[in-house]
């Protein structure tokens, strides 16, 4: 069930300090190994001088070598300063979903895997309910009913983490999940876990969203995919979306409306990173769309 | 320069207590008149308990016998408690616009209105800065410039209020006026002061939003129509946009873009209200669109 | 799975020659039923001088009087010509789902329905190829393998109409069903079959419509839902959508882009056709939304 | 009134036959110069074997060198048999607007002109009606109105090829100017004529759009800003938007509705052509955006 790439790429995600030369560097570095540049994408922040580059070439012959092409971008990279990182499209990802009661989103990813439209391996399916078991075993996938209380939080968090070693696991997603990670968790899947809120933040930060959105009467609501940090509702935003709603939409119907917002909204934040489209930096994310 | 409607309609707007027959009672009205409704739409908060109605007709014979007309429904209106409010399409509303230095609301509107567009008559641009006084002129509306300073605020506004007097003015819009306006000015035009806020409401409430908004890192920038009250940006929200920004995106582009969003949606709500499609309750409103 | 709606309302969409006190006529109706309106909205094509209108109201004690409510509407109805059907909100359709190779707005369908969004049983899926057996048998419903070929086409079609015949069902639904419809079929399921065209109708009507976008450089995509007519994506048209694209789209990228937004137009439509907001007229469609 | 900007940048738009290292020859070009690229896009038609890019870059000590860097770039460009354009941010270009009765995108592009949003100088405005010779004045344009009958188009076109001669016109914009332009006319201006038409093209080709839109009963109405070609609403396509309609729209509504969206998406197409961001190839166009 996994998903084909056509011919294998490199995706070379890069920032470093601005300077003069750097496209002409790194496009000849990829030149010289015979490779050819299918995408480059650039940005600089010109305020804070720092440079942004995407860059995705085919490997060709180099396609046996990936170490010593990573070896020889290191020496580059190096003198440039470089925070960089590489990553091949026939490399599928393995990723785990995290969900609590509500499953729309859960659904939402599993079928878009099946249909072949998610660069990844879901190996993994974690709940603190039993609600979705029957839906991860249609897919395929392992259901891991792993209970919270306030008492038993550090412990379970030990278990998970525990879990998504064993599995390899590059990537959570959030899809409703209804719980907070402790530090000791974000740090180990920093800028690798994206979470789903229901909301267009930085409105309606925290619990009910929904409820406050209705209360204070506006005309659109919204859905944030996110880097999940320590501060909750804080994280680097990759995604948004909003939907028009009016006077006659009742709580249940705003949550409603949001459920489809949310799916497609953390879908589309999925892809990017899967792609290797997002460079985080600060609080802020780089999108390469 | 007025706008001209086809044939003159009523536009009833009401609110009460939510009860039986309501629907029926009101188009038993219209049509012992010998009236025809031409539009009609309602919506019952069902939470509170209230019913709330617009209700268009032409006014055909009745034309002619419109305080008639008036005292003939507050009969009816008493006996359901209804608040409710009637106007007629070819009664033009005097139209105030006031602006600081981003001309590009007042441009908007002014164009539009010479278009056909707008069924009101603007009758004075009041302003703190001399800079839009030929555009005013361009389109034949009397500009007054009408400085504030801290010391000058209440005796300013006093004249303001007495200028709108003077000229009969039922609207006021705030396209981007940077002043606030006391509470004596708001209670005098409640629910008749439109303001453009340069954000999606409730988020960046207060200054700078397209900064704070450029810091956070969003993907999406707004702009939220309301009527003004004395709690800055907390007015009943009457219409809101967005649109999609990214990390290429300066503080300078979003308030370029930031504009095109502005205009549209303060136009928008500026044209609700004109028909008579607006009804707040509490610090929300209903809008029959 | 079915779903249960709080308490039940009847729901009129009805048609006629224009008139005045038509609105009071109805409210009055159902005012002397002792019911309560709990919307309703109304249209005048003045131009073709025709009224239409949804009136929705809860039933009360008129509830075990369904029978002796539509009697007494049927003879409002026939002193103002009007065109009229009655529906209630516990009655919920059968609908049956035809579906070829492309299975995501089936899935899409099939897991609205069991998050409780679709207010009927998805009680068949109709297919000519075998691939979504299993994905049917997921959510528990029968599915029925008829291939057709371009000799056994009136046959076959016989056999699905036997099917549904039995199987009681009102509604008919197209998620990329690749096979055109006889007109007997079409003409049993008048204004009860919803097709999902891959295009912004009436551009690229036919066949490839992804391929023919990309061709001409198109800088957005549609999809539109419509009534199934014998002449093929002339139908009504219930809903259309759009999503951006660019020079960078492939047309194995729009493919992928259309699907998101086939599956939100088409689900969008089905909603408003089992809430009974969609009246037909012509070739055109009153949506009460 | 020109526009500002805060330091001169090239901008080089070339396509040519894909082949490896064009990225590294073009940005070591820059660097070689002791440039520094600012932002560079580049894309690859897989299909047609075409490799496009847009460069641009700061001059620092080139900026007095102009003729220099172009005859270095077209040694370049014809080792790889290149089609580019060079361009520089401060070269601001003169621009004709062209308008008959609808003055609306007229209205909108010189108020943005004037708020310092288009990079150009709009230095004729040129009708067939009288009718907007005030606007004109108003911003400080000159207005040459030269009436068209079927009889006099040739004659009519070559004194208007004069003046835009005369004025040295780099691009004319159709702000809904209802003439058709001959053969020569296009050809002088071979991708510097953006036309505006009010419909979602390829849908409505040719007359009375929003007629044709109403009477189909389509769910939302367009505009399509294009590059004009002697095929009719068949030129490469810049800019498409859309908005939403309902049965409640007489085809009055839908004008009116258009014409917000007609001055969006041609102001739009106006600045991507500003900014040296459009290719064309073939009959559509690479947006840099």
């Amino acid at each position: 069930m996994a998903f084909v790439e056509p011919s294998p790429t490199a995706r070379l995600l890069l920032s470093c300090p601005d300077q003069k030369g750097l496209v002409a560097r790194v496009a000849d570095f990829v030149w010289q190994l015979d490779c050819n540049i299918v995408h480059a994408d650039q940005h600089t922040d010109a305020e804070a001088g720092v440079f942004f580059q995407r860059v995705e070439f085919s490997l060709g012959a180099m396609n046996d070598k990936r170490a010593e092409l990573e070896d020889r971008f290191a020496a580059l990279a190096q003198t440039c300063s470089m925070t960089w990182r590489l990553s091949f499209s026939d490399e599928v990802p393995k990723v785990a979903i995290f969900v609590s009661r509500y499953g729309h989103c859960l659904y939402d990813l599993l079928a878009r895997w099946r249909a072949g439209q998610l660069a990844c391996d879901v190996v993994a399916v974690v709940s603190n309910w039993p609600d979705h078991a029957d839906t991860a075993g249609h897919f395929g996938v392992a259901y891991h009913e792993i209970p919270v209380t306030d008492g038993t939080r550090a412990t379970q968090e030990r278990t998970i983490l525990k879990l998504l070693a064993e599995q390899q696991v590059d990537l959570v997603i959030l899809a409703r999940y209804m719980q907070v990670l402790g530090e000791d968790f974000v740090d180990t899947f920093r800028n690798r876990i994206i979470n789903i809120h229901h909301s267009f933040l930085p409105a309606f930060k925290g619990g009910r969203p929904y409820a406050r959105a209705h209360e204070r009467g506006v005309k659109l609501i919204g859905a944030t995919a996110h880097y999940a940090t320590e501060d909750l509702d804080e994280g680097p935003i990759i995604e948004q979306g909003v939907t028009a709603v009016s006077h006659r939409d009742s709580v249940e119907d705003l949550v409603l409306k949001g459920r489809d917002l949310e799916t497609a909204v953390l879908a589309r934040a999925v892809r990017f990173h899967l792609a290797a489209r997002v460079l985080v930096y600060g609080h802020k994310t780089v999108v390469f769309d």
